[in-house]
C-alpha cells in the first residue's frame, strides 16, 4: 500500500530536496505541497529541477492542507513546527526538518532560539548507539542540524571509545544552501562566489548546544566545542574538520579501528582507506557520509573529517530515512550512496 | 533476467557518469570496468562519489577484458572505439559515447577529427524523426555529441516546421568536464573559475559538422550554423542559445505550437511556461532537456534556448536511454527527469 | 589641484567600484559618499574591501550632500538620476552610470524604461568615432551600459569597414554583479553558482536599443540586433560573442586588419594575437578591453569576440576615463590594463 | 633613479602576481623575465591579464639571463632557488618566494622537504617583531609560505601577550592558486568548482614547522600547532581559522586589547570592528590582512580568524613590501590596501 506524503515548506531548499528525493522513492505518493508567502504559485516556477512536479501548485501550509496524509515532513523555519504538529494526529508520522525539537534542555533552546522550547523528539540520527531503535516506529522525528550531523558522525567513534579528551574544535566549512532561500544581500552570487567567511564565530552559532549535547551523551566526560563554521563558495556541502586532544598512547591505527568498527555495519557511513580524505562532491546529492581519521603526535591531537551533502544526508535524506525506519521500510529505500560529480 | 555491462574508460567523467546511472537501472548487473592508464587502481581512489563500486579494481581496456557482456559502453578518447568494436561480436550490443561513428560524411570526419572514417552506426537522438525505430534493437548506437544535442533538439522543431531560414547562429555555454579529465594548464581550477572564455570559434570546432548534419535532415534547403562554444565556471551544463532567421509571419505563439507539439510524447523534452528560461541547474544529473522559444521581431530572428546536463543526457544519459530502446526495455528506464538543485 | 569628487550610491557595485578606482586616482580627493537605504552606515561593513575609507559614513543621496564636489558620479536606480542633475550646477562635472541619458530617441526610453526621458548627454564611449572629442571638457556625461560597451566595441571596426551586412547576432555572459546589489531569490550564490541561465530574450532586455544606436551610428544601413544575456557563475565579466553577416570576399585577414586599425591608437582596445581568443579573468578589474575576430566562410558570418570587466570598463572604468577626458587629464590616468589572474 | 628588477617563474603564479605589482610600483623598471619549460613563448599567451607586458618573451631561468638587475625575484619550485641565488652577486638583492631558505632547523627542512637544507634568510614578515629591522638593507629576502603568514599574523598577538596556552590548532582554507600552475587532475575546475577537501591532514603539510617556528619565536613556552588546510572552489584567498586554550580570565576585550595594539602602526594589518568577521575577497589582489578575535567561554578558546590573498601579501605583496624595506624606500609603496569586490 502506498504511504502518502506531504510537504510543508515545499518551495525551499530542504523541501525541494525532500521532493527530489520523495520522487525516487517507491513506496510513496507526493500529496499535498504547502508553502508560506509562495503558496499559490507553480512549482515549476519555484523549483524548475522537480520537472515532473512542475505543475503542482502551492497550498497554504495549514494542519488543513497537511491533514489526511500518512507522513508529514516539515521544512519551515524555526518555532512554526510545533502549532503545526500539535493539531496533526498521533498516528500520523511528523518529520521535523527545522530546529524545534531537538535539544533537551529547554535552558539551551531559550539561549539560542529564544522563546518557549517545543519539547523533545526522537533524534534522527540512527548512526547513534541506540538512537536506531527508538526511531522504528515512531511518529515524530525531530532531524539533526546539518552540521550537527557531520560534527557528531565525525567525532563520534573517538569520543565514545575514550580515544580522546574533551576540548573538541570543529571548523566546519558549508555551501550556501545551508542558510536557506530568503534573499538577503550576503548571500548574493556576487558575494559569495571567489569568497571564504567565517560566522557566528566564538560559540554563537545556534547549532554549538546540538553538537555538544550529541557528543555529550557518548561519554561520562563533560565535553567542550568550539565550533566555527564557514560559508565557502559552493552551494551544496559540509567539510567538517573535527579535532580533540588524543589521549596518551592512543595511535592512527587505533583511531582507523574505532572507525572501522562504527561504520561497518552502518548503510551510509563509509570510511576512506588511509591516505584518502573525504571531499564533499563525493556524497553531492547522496545519503553518503564520507570519514577520515589520523593521529597527529606531534600536535597532540586526533584530526577527523566528514563530509555530508547538507541538504541530504544532512537535511532531507536524514528526513526520509527516518521515515523509513518509523514506517518499517528497509531503512535505504529511496536513498542513494553514490554523489554526483564531477 | 539481469543485462550484464562493461564499461570502458571507467576513469574518465563520461565513464562515471555511465556507472553513476548503471547503479541506479534496476535491470544491469555492472561487469567488468576497463581503463588505460589507469588500469589496476581501485576506482574509489578515481571515482570517490562512486561509492558502492570504491573497491572494483580497473582492468586494462582490450576485447578480451570487454568479452561476456550483453552491454558494452565505450568512453573512450575518439579513434579508440573503432578497433575495440571489431573485435565485439555483433549480438553484443556497442554503445559508443565517442565520435567514431556519428558523422556520415566521410570527408567531413577527416576534415575535422583526421584519419579514416571508421563509419556510421544509428545516431542516438530518439527524438529525431524516425529515429527512435531504428535504435529499437540495434546492436550498435552512436552517441550524440553534447553540443549537438542540445542545439539540435532546441531547434529541430522550427527546422522542421519550416519556421526558419537558414542562417543558424548557435553560442553554446559550457561546463568545465565537456572538456574531459586529463590534466591540462588551461583547464585548472584557478584557470576556469570567476572566468568565461570561447574557443573553436569560426567554425572549427568538430561538433560544428555534427550540428550541421543534424538540421540538414529535417529541411530540404541548405543549412548554415555558425557555432561557437564557451567554457563557463561551473562543472556540468549546457545552455545553446541558437537563432535563425525566421520566415516573414511567423510569431511566438507559432513557434510555441510547433514545439508543443515536438515535446508532447517525448519524455525527457520539457517545453518551459511561456515567460519562463532555461537554467542548467534545473537538469543537473537528469535527462531532461528543457526548452524556450520566442520570435523577435525586430531582429526577425526566432531564438530558441535549450539546456541538458552534457554528461547525462549530452552523453551517459543518452547511452542509457539508447541501451533500454535497443534491448526492448521501458526507455526511461532508470534515468530521472528530475534535476539536483541547488 | 586636487580634484573633489563625490559619488552617490557608494553602497552599490558601481559605486564601490568607483571609490576602488579613485582610491588609485592620483589627482582626486574623495569628497562626499551617499546611499539610499545605507544612509548612516559604516562604508566598512558595506564595502569591507575598501580598507582606508572602512569609517567613512554615508550621507543620504541628496543635491545638498552632493553640492560642493567638482565631480559628482551617480551611481543610481534608472531614473533617479535626472532630478539631482537638475539641482547641481552647470560648471559640476555630473558623469551618470545610470541608464537615464544614453539613449537619443525618447520613444526608446519610453518603450523599454517607462516614464519620461530624462535627455541625452554625451555618450562615454570614448573609442567611438568623434566621440573623444565630445567628452573633452564637457560637464555632463551618460556612461554606456555594461553590454553595450562590449557589444560595441566587438562589432565596430566590422560595422564601420563595411565588412558586415546587418543582421547581428550578440549573445553575451555577464557576470552577476551586473544586476545589482539588491537581494533577490534567484541571485542567490545557491541559485547562481553551478548554474547558467538566459534572461531578456528576444530583444525586450533595456540594452538592446543602445547595441542598435551604438552601431547605427556607424554605418547608413539599417542595422538589427538579436541580443540574448546570459547569466554566469562568476561575480565579474562580461563575454561577448557578437556575429553579422560578411559580405561576399571579406576574409578573416581583412577583419584583422580593420580590427588591428581601430585598436591602433587607443589605450584600452587590444586585438588578441591570431588563434588566442579572449576569456574575462584577463580584465579583471582592469580598463582594458580584449577582441579576437575571424571570418567562418562556411557559415557565411564574422564572429567577433570581446571582453570587458562590467563594473571597471564596463561602469566605473569608463567614468573615471571620461572624467579624465572632460578635467582635461591625460585619458589613463588611474586606469590600469592590468587584470587580476588567476 | 630606477631600481631593475628580474623575475624569474615569470609563467606561474607567484610569478604573475609579481609582475602585476611591479607594473603598478613607480620605482621599477620590469627587466627579464624567465622561466623553465616556457622558455621561448610571448608572455601574453600565458599571463594574459598582463596586457602591457603581452609581447615580451620569456627567456631561459639561469643566472645569466637573471644578471644585471638591482632586484631579482625567484618564484621557482623549492629547491631551485639555492643554486640560482648562490651565483648572484652579493649586492644584488634576491627575495626567494619559494621555500628555501624559511626553515631555521635543518632537521626539520629535511623531515618536510627532503634533501639539503639551502640556508636561512631574513624572514620577510615585517609584521612579526623586531622584523623590519632585519629587512631594511638587506640583500636576502625569504618570503614567508602563504599559510604561515595568515596564521602567524592571526595569533601572534595573542602568543606574544601571553592570553593563551600553547595546543593551537589551524583550519585554514584556501584557493587553489596556492597549489601552482602544473596541470594536475585533481586541480581541475571541473574537480575543484563545487567541491571542499582536505589535505595534508594531520601534521604533514610542509607549511606546520614554519608556523611552529614562528609562533615559538614569541614565547618562551613549547607550542604545538594541529594544522589542516582545504581547498575550497575559488582561485585566491585564504582565511585561517585559528584558535587556542585561553588562559583563565582572559575576555574577549583583552584579546581585542592586543590586538588593537599590534595593528595599531603597521599599514597592512586591519583589525575589523566587533562582530564583523573577515571574509577573503575583501583582500583580494591586495596587500592588506583583515583580523578578528573572540573569546569563547564555554569552549575556553581564543578563536582568530584572519584572511589574505595567498598570492597577495601571502607572496608577491609580501616581497614587493620586502624589496621596498631593503631598498630604503617606503614600505608601501606600489602596493594597496584595497581589495578587488565583488
Amino acid at each position: 500500500m502506498t504511504t502518502r506524503v506531504a510537504v510543508a515548506g515545499a518551495s525551499g531548499y530542504a523541501g525541494g530536496e525532500l521532493l527530489r528525493l520523495l520522487l525516487q522513492h517507491p513506496d510513496v505518493e507526493i500529496g499535498a505541497l504547502t508553502a508560506g508567502s509562495n503558496a499559490g504559485e507553480r512549482l515549476g516556477g519555484l523549483q524548475p529541477h522537480l520537472t515532473p512536479l512542475a505543475d503542482r501548485v502551492l497550498e497554504e501550509t495549514s494542519a488543513t492542507t497537511l491533514q489526511g496524509h500518512d507522513v508529514v515532513f516539515l521544512a519551515l523555519p524555526h518555532g512554526q513546527s510545533g502549532p503545526i504538529a500539535a493539531e496533526l494526529g498521533e498516528d500520523v508520522l511528523v518529520v521535523d526538518c527545522g530546529a524545534d525539537y531537538r535539544l533537551q534542555d529547554a535552558g539551551e533552546w531559550e539561549r539560542f532560539y529564544g522563546g518557549t522550547h517545543a519539547g523533545t523528539w526522537p533524534y534522527g540520527l540512527p548512526e547513534l548507539p541506540g538512537q536506531r531503535e527508538l526511531l522504528r516506529g515512531t511518529r515524530r522525528v525531530a532531524v539533526p542540524g546539518c552540521y550537527p550531523t557531520i560534527a557528531t558522525l565525525s567525532l563520534a567513534p573517538a569520543v565514545q571509545q575514550g580515544l580522546v579528551e574533551s576540548d573538541v574544535v570543529v571548523v566546519a566549512a558549508s555551501g550556501t544552501s545551508g542558510a536557506g532561500k530568503a534573499a538577503k544581500a550576503h548571500l548574493l552570487g556576487s558575494e559569495t562566489m571567489g569568497n571564504v567567511s567565517a560566522y557566528g564565530v566564538g560559540g554563537v552559532h545556534r547549532h554549538t548546544p546540538e553538537i555538544t549535547q550529541n557528543l555529550s551523551a557518548l561519554t561520562d566526560e563533560p565535553v567542550t566545542v568550539s565550533f566555527t563554521p564557514l560559508l565557502v563558495p559552493m552551494p551544496r556541502g559540509i567539510l567538517a574538520t573535527c579535532s580533540a586532544r588524543v589521549r596518551d598512547g592512543v595511535t592512527t591505527d587505533d583511531a582507523r579501528a574505532a572507525y572501522e568498527k562504527a561504520c561497518a555495519d552502518e548503510p551510509f557511513l563509509h570510511l576512506l582507506p588511509e591516505g584518502q580524505w573525504p571531499q564533499t562532491k563525493s556524497v553531492l546529492g547522496s545519503n553518503a557520509v564520507h570519514l577520515q581519521v589520523t593521529v597527529d603526535e606531534t600536535a597532540g591531537r586526533l584530526v577527523a573529517v566528514g563530509v555530508v551533502d547538507n541538504l541530504a544526508k544532512g537535511t532531507a535524506g536524514a528526513a526520509v530515512q527516518c521515515m523509513n525506519l518509523a514506517l518499517g521500510l528497509d531503512e535505504t529505500t529511496g536513498l542513494s550512496a553514490v554523489g554526483l560529480a564531477p
